[in-house]
């Protein structure tokens, strides 16, 4: 049992979802109470693995890592991510392949069933990859939206053109359907799309900064961006920069970013076969007016942010470094 | 025959399609030569008529108007968009209603036919209604797409909210079968979407400067503009406001306003019965690099203007009216 809030973290562990998991272990008020893997950026399996070996870099093995889903809950998983985040899988930046911990014994739903019922009322979700498990969870536990505070999720495009394909992001294009679940389901949900997370760049100097730091946690992440820096950044952005799509999620739940444009809105999955499939269709027609004056809809989605994360990333992954004295 | 840029202006015509119309009539550079009229804002029988009362206010009634489609290429009409322009179509202003000039005895296509070989190679559309017509043409036509100069389209919602749903844009999702034809076919398109019309915005001191004109155009104008600042505006902008969609896409055909962001993407209209429907789906993927270095798709779109196009629209109608000078 923990004072501090209990923050379950939904996974498909590379180079973005390691600095989320780190920005959580960063957090005085937050506890990382478990987490959960998922296809995505690579197999389940893999994916709690590299959890694993994040956790473990902050001596934080302890922290029960469970698998999950290998395939989306309609057809079977087309495409992993792996060559955006490196042949190890976390930006080939040195962390060690192999890990002391294993796996938990429980598979994701059932970690997430013992989760929401140790910590009901009180557990909140960061889920920074395809929905899946958690609609898993809501269908095999009844009573699930009841146990949840609620459900912060990195994925979506509102009006921002997709990444995987014109109209859909990835972690929502690679499970429409769960998507839909989850984002319709009787908890609070917060939408962290592309929108946001790709105006929120970390640039040249920020990873100058990690890794002038001198300790393991900054230095991990800047080798790791170095590697997101030639390739899916320089695709992206024509220059040596890149995103930090999950991380930015794990900011917005702390709190540690409000985001300047955050209404709530109805947010519905585009399940079709066509090609929008995967597209997050969110109504954001009251835009002109500040959401002003019109009824409130399910999900609370950040349309804008200030620009500042990359200063509390940078911020927080050092004073995080110098406090485990690792390095 | 004229040595002016011949233009065909396919419209729907309501409030804004009349000032679409007005700003093109105002021209020295180009000569309207045709218009059709399709299903949309009314009934393409009483479009028809509308383009006539905006033509016969200027002197215009030889112009041909010829009525078009009553129908999307497939199902049945299921919305027009009355409410939006008032009860006599063109914002209650004061034009008379019954008009001197018949429409033309041809039907659209067919006026699209005699004009596009008149002027074969030269002659320029602004489409400013559901596609329909244009679709029509292309399939009666094969040699079309060499007859026509080029297609300036407003419609669509690439990287922001849909009007008529949260997805899809008016013009679009009233035919997208057909809207889908005209993007895909081999002749130079330039779509207008609501990511520039919404954010070029006719204020309360526009509308002042058009009624203290003194002239009947700028007045009728100031005099729709009332109708749409207190309905539709109010309901979007939250204040006596309004866009003027179809008037830009006019500006942007002359080349009076030049885009500020500009790509020649790709295009493709989602055709499902799904609830992406009428969505256009650009791929703006290359934004985050200003579409540096990236392959050019088939349509130029405009994502991004400046915001002088009100006042563009105010001096051009000011100056139409001295010009006239009917009061």
């Amino acid at each position: 049992m923990t004072d501090r809030i209990p923050v379950l973290v939904d996974c498909d562990t590379g180079i973005d979802d390691a600095m989320a998991l780190l920005f959580m272990l960063a957090q005085d008020r937050f506890e990382v109470v478990g987490v959960t893997s998922v296809f995505g950026n690579n197999t389940a399996a893999q994916c709690a693995i590299n959890s694993l070996r994040v956790l473990e870099l902050v001596g934080r093995g302890d922290i029960p890592v469970a698998v999950g889903a290998e395939n989306p809950l309609v057809g079977e998983v087309t495409y992993l991510a792996t060559h955006v985040h490196g042949s190890d899988g976390l930006g080939d930046a040195g962390l060690p392949t192999d890990v002391a911990a294993q796996p938990d014994s429980r598979d994701a739903v059932t970690l997430i069933d013992d989760l929401s019922r140790e910590y009901a009322g009180r557990l909140r979700i960061l889920a920074v990859a395809p929905l899946t498990n958690l609609a898993h969870a809501l269908e095999r536990i009844p009573d699930l939206t009841d146990r949840v505070a609620d459900v912060v999720i990195m994925g979506g495009a509102c009006d921002a053109p997709g990444n995987q394909s014109p109209a859909a992001e990835a972690n929502i294009i690679h499970d429409p359907e769960a998507a839909q679940v989850v984002l319709s389901a009787a908890w609070p949900t917060t939408l962290v799309p592309l929108d946001v997370t790709m105006r929120e760049v970390l640039e040249e100097s920020d990873r100058s900064a990690l890794f002038a730091a001198g300790t393991a946690v900054p230095e991990f992440v800047a080798r790791a961006t170095d590697f997101y820096f030639g390739g899916y950044g320089w695709a992206v952005y024509g220059r040596r920069a890149s995103p930090a799509h999950d991380a930015l999620a794990a900011a917005i739940l702390t709190g540690d970013i409000v985001p300047t444009v955050f209404p709530h809105i109805d947010v519905d999955v585009d399940c079709t076969d066509g090609p929008s499939r995967g597209a997050t269709i969110a109504d954001t027609r009251a835009k002109y007016r500040r959401f002003e004056g019109v009824a409130p809809g399910r999900t609370r989605v950040a349309l804008e942010t200030d620009g500042s994360f990359p200063r509390v990333l940078v911020e927080t992954l050092i004073g995080f470094g110098e406090r485990l004295g690792i390095r």
